[in-house]
């Protein structure tokens, strides 16, 4: 296969993870004949050979230095790692990709490596040069983006300003319409305290800082609902959405992945490119056991290909 | 009907919200019999024509002072409702009531009266004099309970002590078996930061804070799981519980209402009385629109029932 417009690229993740398993299964089923993966061929094939699967994977291979070994993460491997992420970004911002999916790898082991990495998200909106990534997880029922995402919780109140929030819901506004074609979203927007602060008496955030921006928002005939109170943002009683915005990762994810654990897609929005991953971790222990749920990667795959499609 | 250790005692909360609509509607199909409503007479029957119900409910009469509009609150009542709750709590201390039931007030309603009034859980706790009361939402498949619950969130990490957790655990654990009758409860314990703090990456709580606790009380021989990442804490890949511990409001309400709107129950754990509640509040715009939803509070009733008879 030549690489072109339509083909994927997909990052293999930590080798001692699930993302080799994840690669060989689905692509023995013919379902990555139009993707190249990045990653070590030879880990790859044993990763087949583990499992019992037909090796049919096109590869670019960046070899690890380490020996593999599933289930025990080295971080001798997160330089090449990287390496593997910076060629697949290059190639979607030059046009050989047509979308990046990318295999879930575990933070700390590159940050043992000394290398500042603090997730795929904001590495790829710092290597793509976007000024604000936007993490949205998307099953077929709901779509769950997030105002800040992998910061301590006594980070969060202070990173939501009104020109962060600002720029996240234009970020979302706009890609909602241009990677998903919905010309006019509606978005549900959380407070940011519990009852979106209940008139004040359980935090200020929501009446100083949250409500003047949708407000002004508004003001630009963006559709938005808020700020509603995150126990309720999610059922039918806050009424039709396209998007649910949530302004941390705990207040948005458990919903999301409780309603389909195996089917959540975590995409990137935002970037000059299409970017889609798996919403789990490396899953270490379930590496080469053959019980990797591939459910997630595989609407990765697919959700890369519809907004590719549509770019 | 005499009072006696069977009778539930209702409160029927702010008389501009459901809470009328909910007992006279629930009252009319003699799902009430065994129970008393604490509210003012003229207002039950007065909601009871306005939605053409047969008026069925004994009510202890707790006149409000000034004229109640469905959909209007007014704080003027507020001390007339207070009274009304502190009235059930002193028949359940008493042994006069077997469990309470209460429909939803407005904080703030109560606040603009001068009264502080952080939430019927902690009011309820100071009242009967329980040093931690515990809230938890119940649905058939699912039990989250909180550390922390009505604070803002910026309160929320410097709230999770290792004294508070314990005690919270322990009241959980405690009450899991008294009042739901699970000998050896499994609870999965939420991290504070997301990912659980990845190892110290995204916080330190979950390792300085949480883990010790858990350590400590798993060694006297309390179940329990974690610290778990929030977003798979709920999931089926987290294995099997009795019940979630989230540190936080937003962390586990917005899952279980997701889950199970109209079925969640509000139990208060931890206090030497059976209370149950309504999971939403007082929709002062549903009021006396026939609109309201009564599942959760028939859920409430029923659970009270049950937790009461095994007291």
């Amino acid at each position: 296969m030549t690489a072109g417009n339509n083909t994927l690229v997909i990052t293999a993740g930590d080798p001692a993870g699930i993302g080799p398993d994840l690669c060989v299964t689905l692509g023995a089923r013919g379902a990555l004949d139009d993707a190249v993966v990045v990653g070590d061929e030879r880990v790859l094939r044993a990763r087949a050979e583990i499992l019992g699967v037909e090796m049919r994977l096109e590869v670019e291979d960046i070899p690890f230095p380490a020996p593999v070994v599933p289930g025990t993460a080295d971080s001798a491997n997160a330089r090449a790692l990287i390496d593997g992420l910076d060629h697949a970004i290059d190639g979607c911002l030059s046009g050989r990709y047509a979308a990046l999916v990318t295999a879930p790898v575990a933070k700390h082991v590159i940050n043992d490596a000394g290398i500042p990495f603090t997730g795929h998200t904001e590495y790829l909106a710092e290597r793509c040069g976007a000024p604000l990534p936007v993490m949205m997880l998307a099953t077929d029922g709901l779509k769950v983006a997030l105002v800040t995402t992998h910061l301590p919780l006594k980070d969060v109140p202070a990173a939501i300003t009104p020109e962060r929030l600002r720029a996240v819901i234009e970020v979302l506004h706009a890609d909602l319409g241009a990677r998903f074609g919905i010309a006019t979203p509606r978005i549900i927007v959380c407070g940011l305290n519990p009852h979106a602060g209940e008139n004040g008496l359980l935090g200020l955030e929501d009446r100083e800082v949250i409500e003047p921006v949708l407000a002004e928002l508004r003001g630009l005939g963006i559709d938005l609902v808020g700020p509603t109170p995150a126990d309720t943002a999610f059922t039918p009683t806050a009424g039709p959405r396209d998007a649910v915005l949530a302004m941390y990762h705990d207040q948005g994810l458990p919903v999301i992945k409780y309603s389909g654990f195996s089917e959540a897609v975590n995409v990137t929005l935002g970037l000059p490119i299409v970017r889609t991953s798996v919403d789990h971790g490396t899953a270490f222990a379930l590496a080469g056991s053959g019980r990797a749920d591939g459910g997630s990667f595989a609407h990765a795959l697919e959700l890369a290909r519809t907004m590719a499609a549509r770019a």
